[in-house]
């Protein structure tokens, strides 16, 4: 089912070279160092319960495809807020999604469902409504069985590190769970806290309560805020976080005098905040946490410019997280500035830029992190994930910041099963970069032995310090 | 004159390939669901007169190269509206066109001529001021036959129906005409209300008293304008017309109360608006005409986002529509949420995007249309239909959107003559597309097949309900 | 060192066809009508001093990307202000730069120094730490004999004409030097007023005083101010400058009435200005340079859209031009109308529209430039002067603007001896883009070779009338 010289250059002698480079790296170890897959899972152990709980029911890049094209969310297992009815029979998920698995053609969607459809379980034939039932019933059994617990996948899919992302008001039970097991696979969480920092988002008051109780700092004011975040870094830190993370609506940074923060934290704090007030408190925020990584080394990730929960309707009735987060124009160069006029050259100090805004590559985010010491480039994010993403990435950037402004790839998943595959089709489309390079006499082959490695596997370590 | 495997890729393989998908595809009838060709062509059945009448005077493609490079426009034969003189001699703007062919080296016209010299005229060199007076015979002669004349080169052209665009104020008589003729060629209408909706269009105030006569609806209140859209929608959809179009400054959608709506068209109807009351006025007619199109079934195309009429001393000496219409930047995710906050979830509701700014076509409508299930995707627009814009549409939306939420091809055209070659254009680009998919091993070939077809022929039959 | 193929694409009949329009035009003399050598080089005719000071200090592509990964300045060999210490052995600056060499992997800067490395000192390694002295001995030593002096460069270059870039309080003594020498090499200047045009620019008042100074014109007066400028355009113009260049932060134009004028020239000479009035004054004075653009035929430059200085501390610590400045969005529909309104349709004026934001290549600057006469669209700029700039400047433009409507390569470089490696990548990559328009049926090869040599040569020189 799987081409095996899918994704390299068509131009024989260009595919030989990346075949060449990409032996030298597809049975690397996994440095999994962004992810959304659920601690859980590797602390129970337990069987993932049927197909469609794995493969459809979580995964929004799937639902997404098949609501646009009228397929109810109710009738692929998602339950309604207000106890609606909704489809509860995984077969019967399974089928609708499989009669309609053409819509994924030409879709990266598509080559990572075939890829864990065909390594894990064997499967022989793409998927149709033909072949659902059987499909539905391979997988299911192999579920069941040992081999294809959380753990045993883990290790078969050789995971070196991965981390999770958890919120401040998380108290990382899974992963003291997974500590305490004796289980030697390396799971590490992350400081995710939009849920204390955004004003705007879902229960705000209520977690900044939450955050005071459970860090025992005095949150009614900036200060003690301030402390509550480093308190709560390092209960994060000894669960093996490395970095923070933060989704923010843009890259606004400030750079507050502590009155003025003070001043306007008692406004975020009263809830009379104006919408600029509350994107000023964000990006002051951003700065603290640039602060803070310097004392404690945790790497920062700015993940900025998604409209969340762009579908209103969708939303007042499934919750958050359905498909509808819709990215935006999003600038850097002046955004960024206050941080960085901060602590833009600091060699010690690691923050990460992601965008969903393909424009920013070589416009803003190649000439900043290609000048500024304390600045990497993400992989490409989201729905830019994906062989031509991941090309264009390349190309724009490469030119200006060169390879090691970069920090090779994260699979960014919540979706346990495609890990493998998304980190096959990075090392495949970098591979066929580097050979497209070579070809064209921009780099010595020996030159990109080195990178193809340091992109599947070296940048991401040193950068996460994993 | 033309390369048989033009626009294929280069590779060997893809190219043999892109051929045998092609030749699936070269034969199917043309459908044109959006264009603005002439009904009157069809109509009258009469000769075109001359070369330069159907290749330079109207095309604005043609004479803005020209003009770009110094030509001026009387000498092209298009007259000043002061009545100064201008060229009137066919063969002489014919020969100024010929000796400048070469400035189109590089652009679709220049394919698109080639195309239709060749085929059309069996010519058989390439155009240029040594041959233009025998290119301008051999034409010339071919235009006066009968198998020259619209009707005939309509079946010959092998057009299985064609959208033209008229404004609500114009009485589509000669569609009547068409349709009482007996000829079965199928052409129908397309309703474009710019004139009754955009405040700045060029008599908007008479055009208002114009369609209040036509319809017999009070369009002094805001519920008898809206009456009266509803009136001629209904007189369009009787003369064929599936779909309406909407060309508006920006993408700005709105959603007001009835009596906000209603004070805001009193001021509109003043005269005495804002700039911001006019575009909340077109914003709130979008979101009108999707309620209006869930009602009668027409189709909504949006095309956003081109300056018109940029070139202020040119506008005043020859009118609108001289070529000097600019492209300007574009957001969609914004400006379209209050529409889709009322009827994004209608799976019923077909609205098409168009663009003239390529940066949203990653970042903001195929997130959208991989989203709503009423959002569809129209083919690149303008100056990106062409090879290198069809291309980079295919690469920026496929991943995300996919293929089913795009809607086909259309040629947005009113060069006839070229609209063959414009289909043909789009059959190799997406034949070569999907070759290079096939090729890297991220679709099937029997996929590419089906899809081939679907882009060339069924999913513009679809779309538009055709 | 270098592959005789590079840059040419992949695809084997392409290649050959690449090869054979390349070999047209890689013997041709070099236009490089915009760039920042240094006048005084070809004045005195001194010897370059060492290899670190002709390669790395002063040459920002290559230390921001040192600085982008921990390298200090002060051990680049620049000098703060305040007197600091920094390196001065140029030998420990070289060994610096050579052991960080891999940094400039898949980046031009990398292919430019290639090819001087090879070309010009002949080495034949790859330069790295182990080899750095030796290089640097070669380098050295060869920098000490009369074949390397700047004239015999300037001559082995095959330079036919460069212009130089000077602010119009420069006395342009080297350019008198050379005229007086007798040596025959073409070096002429080009007006650049930024100094006493940008109210941002340091020392701004005291620059409007010396320009009062240096002309006799009464600049306290918007007319006298105007007289300054046409005074010393012609100053410059008696030394050969064809152009006036404008590095402004967007792309504004206004055109203010005499009186308007006036009071706003009052205010920005009171220092006493808004943001925005800063803004309306730049953009009256792009205005008022293409009014005299058209009494003196200097060719207009416009490269906007540059945030200078970004970097606060290092601005203080260093001064200017220390590879900090950022592109930003810039828009040019909007922009530019107040200008073009006025002189845009003037045939005898030529604009020359730079970007550093590729957004606008396709979206604003091809529909502009294939329209109004007086537009041009100038080769990519400073980030996109590369491999993947140029080809996606062609990919960009050519189907909109045509090939005529550009204007050949400039190289914009203060780095000696990259120029000739900086016009053969332009030349290897438009051949490279006309060899895939040939093998995919859009251009004839006739067409092809004539294009490749107005690419390389004539349009340049047509363009900038040198």
């Amino acid at each position: 089912m799987m081409h095996p010289d899918r994704l390299f250059p068509a131009d024989p002698e260009s595919r030989v070279l990346a075949r060449r480079l990409y032996d030298t790296v597809s049975g690397l170890p996994i440095i999994s160092p962004h992810g959304h897959t659920d601690p859980r899972w590797y602390a129970e152990n337990q069987c993932f319960p049927d197909p469609a709980t794995l493969f459809v029911i979580p995964d929004h890049y799937v639902f997404r495809m098949l609501y646009s094209q009228g397929v109810r969310l109710e009738d692929l297992g998602i339950p309604p807020r207000d106890g609606g009815p909704f489809e509860t029979d995984p077969r019967r998920i399974w089928r609708r999604f499989a009669e309609n698995y053409h819509l994924f053609r030409g879709t990266p969607t598509r080559m990572w469902l075939d890829e864990s459809f065909s390594t894990l379980f064997g499967l022989t034939e793409r998927l149709g409504a033909d072949n659902a039932d059987a499909a539905y019933d391979t997988i299911a059994e192999k579920l069941q069985s040992d081999a294809f617990r959380p753990r045993a996948l883990f290790e078969r899919f050789n995971i070196e590190a991965i981390a999770t992302t958890e919120s401040p008001l998380d108290d990382l039970r899974h992963h003291d769970a997974i500590a305490a097991s004796g289980w030697t696979g390396k799971v590490v969480t992350a400081y995710r806290p939009d849920p204390v920092v955004d004003p705007d988002f879902e229960g705000f008051a209520e977690n900044l309560e939450r955050f005071c109780e459970i860090t025992g700092c005095d949150t009614d004011t900036w200060d003690g805020y301030l402390e509550a975040h480093r308190d709560r870094r390092a209960y994060f830190k000894q669960r093996g976080a490395t970095s923070s993370d933060h989704g923010h609506p843009t890259a606004q940074t400030c750079d507050l005098s502590p009155g003025e923060a003070e001043a306007l934290f008692q406004r975020i704090r009263s809830g009379g905040y104006s919408d600029w007030e509350a994107e000023t408190f964000r990006g002051q925020v951003l700065t603290e946490m640039a602060r803070m990584s310097l004392e404690d080394g945790l790497v920062l990730q700015i993940h900025p410019g998604s409209s969340r929960n762009h579908n209103k309707t969708l939303f007042e009735r499934f919750g958050r997280d359905m498909g509808a987060d819709m990215p935006t124009r999003t600038d850097y160069v002046a955004a960024l500035k206050p941080l960085l006029d901060r602590f833009g050259n600091e060699a010690d100090l690691t923050i990460i830029l992601f965008t969903v805004d393909e424009t920013v590559f070589s416009r803003e985010l190649a000439p900043l992190a290609g000048h500024y010491p304390c600045l990497r480039i993400g992989p490409p994010w989201w729905f830019f994930d994906s062989p031509e993403g991941m090309r264009r990435f390349r190309e724009a950037v490469t030119e200006t910041a060169g390879f090691y402004n970069t920090v090779g790839f994260n699979d960014d998943t919540r979706a346990f099963a495609s890990i493998p595959a998304r980190h096959d089709m990075a090392r495949r489309v970098d591979c066929g970069y580097l050979a497209d390079l070579v070809r064209s006499g921009r780099l010595d082959e020996d030159e990109a032995v080195e990178l193809a490695h340091d992109l599947a596997y070296g940048l991401a370590k040193r950068a996460y310090k994993l």
